[in-house]
């Protein structure tokens, strides 16, 4: 294989170090990994691709730590609605309809809402996986894949949907040149009884990957969890094993002090989607506890039925607003941490250790900022504009794995008003039948 | 003079009726108003401008009801600090620099992000207010202006400074074909003792201009004002006879139920900054109690330092997520009264009638969106998208007195680039003074 090799001069660049948050200078990129990133311009082959970096500001791809893509099919369908009420009459039984031609879409409208916005990796939990996977493999995207398995059913579907779920984990693991890793995933504690649970980290176990899980997103269900088995969540998830392995938990929202501290013991990792608990009225998670006690906190759109856009942007720029708004700190969450929240916590969240930071040897999973625009100056503090005043749209370029997926705004890999055009007929078909 | 007319076809417009929030069909603009909006095709004379309106979707244009524009300037220059150190430390020593001119490259970098993000009228409270003035002049835009006084100085100064916005009232109330009127406004309850408040209200009786003032923002000011005066905010300025006065008041974050009642009775507006309230942890307004009992709640950003953009569709966005989350309510502030408190609240807030809303005889202020994008599809709900996934930047054009300001994202009436260079310049000779 010949080397690919390009160079970005006169950049700026999201370093996130100790002593200073920002580059000004080069980035080598040979193949997937970034071998220079420094002040100092380095010697480099004549003919080598240059890319003028002066009005450009470089993060590392953002990591979406929690979500259900292909639920982009039923965006604005339901909103505005008691939980219940949305769940039952409107997402089930629609969900309940959906082909894998519909995840297929439903997908690949998400995969390229995300990557034209600048987020690299996600993590999904869905049905019908191989088609999630068919689409990161054809966007260029990274990808940590999951079957969501609810075990409220008989045994032998039961057992089923399990087999369905470890063959997915074991087949697509390391997939499309290792863009693709997978995880193990019973849906979350009220749909899944304990010892079907226990079978998840059983698999967890066998074949070495880690375990993904919704956890206590409603107070509802925390009670229903004490009332079911005498314990809160946390404990619960502790008693039936999960936490021997490595574990992202979704939402978290209501926890106790104590749990927070079980959750950092076990160095549970938990992606706090702050839109979509704000929508569905889940609560206000306590994320500037969960961050002091050391737990990974990291940031996932959810479903975008749910959210209802996959804007990474966003959710940083929440996470940094309203824990300072409930808790009464202005100091809580700065513009850093909700940028490490979405990026390098993100990756540890999703158990990859080489993308998440800008620096020599890691993989080049980067995103371009246009800066010349109103809402990015005066220069006073790049940081805080990607996180206070920036959006998806402000993403001009996007690289995966050192290879570019996004140009000028405009995807290299899929084909967008294809995309477009199959999802509204993929939508219209499931409400006439 | 010439009639100037023109007309959309085949359009989505955002009519917020009681019985349909979202009509398909045409509308006609005859110089500065909408003389027609229906399904039926009307008869337009041969030559007639034609709009092609198929991929978009028009909302009367955005209402921003407080602001400090010529703080773009100080963007990014202190986040995430505590509330006295950001003002002390970081932003009146800078404020107090400004000169005419900085206000000028300020308040032109804040309206052009503004109008390209779909806003069309903004209130302004601040000093220099010719310089706000002359940019609305130039941009197109709508302005509601107000030179805002503090009154912590001898009497004087507070004179003169009574004065200055006096005469700033009446000589720009009705410019620029009258898209600029103005109000009268006192700082605030704790930077205005009460003989100078009552000045105002005496000098908004005599000009019949509306009030415009600061009022509960942190709970410091409240318990403030109850050791100085005996009473909570809003019966202090009862007392003082603003309430006798239309007034508009900005942020109103700690009310209790009498004080929301009082507000209701005398037909006082609020503006609700969500994203200044988070950011500096100022807490979360009693939006849905205020809306309830009948209070007219619009939307403003605040100045750009303590939010940090000037995106409408985010605080709109905001206002139907924030008080979901924190009251528990998924039903709190739907999508579609989120709209309102961002077009016709905003209008009622701003003291202006005939914009605010997409019917025949209204002005045409109004924003197209680009419906051909991933957030927009499928073609659901588009009251749902236009708040929960829409951003500035999907606003392709703008019009204002049915003259168009923003086509196909750039503007047609600011030297953008020449605007981008002198604000920072403006940055750069604060920093070094």
């Amino acid at each position: 294989m010949t080397t690919t090799k390009w160079m970005v001069k006169n950049g700026t660049f999201a370093v996130l170090e100790e002593n200073r948050t920002v580059l000004r200078g080069y980035m080598v990129v040979e193949n997937d990994r970034i071998t220079y990133l420094g002040e100092e311009e380095p010697i480099v082959e004549e003919g080598t691709e240059i890319i003028d970096g002066t009005h450009l500001f470089f993060l590392p791809g953002l990591v979406n730590t929690h979500g259900h893509a292909a639920m982009s099919l039923l965006r604005g369908y339901g909103d505005d609605l008691a939980l219940q009420v949305w769940l039952q009459e409107k997402m089930w039984p629609m969900e309940a309809k959906f082909t894998s031609d519909d995840v297929y879409w439903g997908t690949s409208l998400s995969v390229l809402e995300m990557i034209k916005g600048g987020t690299t990796t996600f993590v999904d939990m869905y049905d019908h996986m191989d088609q999630v996977a068919k689409v990161v493999q054809e966007s260029g995207m990274r990808g940590v894949l999951t079957r969501g398995v609810i075990g409220l059913c008989p045994p032998e579907v039961q057992q089923q949907k399990l087999d369905e779920a470890v063959a997915f984990a074991k087949d697509w693991h390391g997939k499309a040149d290792g863009r693709i890793t997978t995880m193990i995933s019973p849906h979350a504690p009220y749909t899944c009884p304990p010892d079907f649970i226990e079978k998840f980290v059983q698999a967890s176990h066998d074949l070495n990957l880690p375990l993904h899980t919704h956890m206590s997103e409603t107070e509802t269900e925390v009670a229903q969890n004490v009332k079911d088995y005498g314990l809160r969540p946390v404990a619960h998830l502790e008693k039936l094993g999960m936490f021997s392995r490595p574990t992202l938990l979704a939402h978290a929202v209501h926890l106790t002090d104590e749990e927070i501290e079980v959750l950092a013991k076990h160095q549970v990792a938990v992606s706090h989607n702050p839109g979509s608990n704000l929508k569905l009225a889940s609560g206000v998670a306590r994320v500037p506890a969960l961050l002091k006690a050391g737990v990974t906190v990291s940031l996932g759109t959810d479903g975008p039925a749910s959210n209802n856009n996959l804007d990474m942007f966003e959710e940083m720029r929440l996470a940094a607003l309203i824990h300072k708004g409930v808790s009464g700190d202005p100091t809580a969450i700065p513009a850093s941490e909700a940028l490490r929240m979405g990026t390098v916590y993100g990756a540890k969240s999703a158990f990859l250790e080489d993308i998440g930071t800008l620096a020599t040897g890691m993989k080049a999973d980067m995103i371009a900022l246009n800066t010349d625009q109103a809402h990015f100056l005066p220069r006073t503090d790049y940081i805080s504009h990607a996180i206070y005043s920036a959006s998806a749209k402000d993403v001009e370029h996007v690289w995966v794995d050192g290879k570019q997926v996004v140009k000028n705004g405009a995807s290299l890999t899929l084909d967008e008003e294809r995309i477009r055009r199959e999802a509204q007929r993929a939508f219209e078909r499931l409400t006439t039948l």
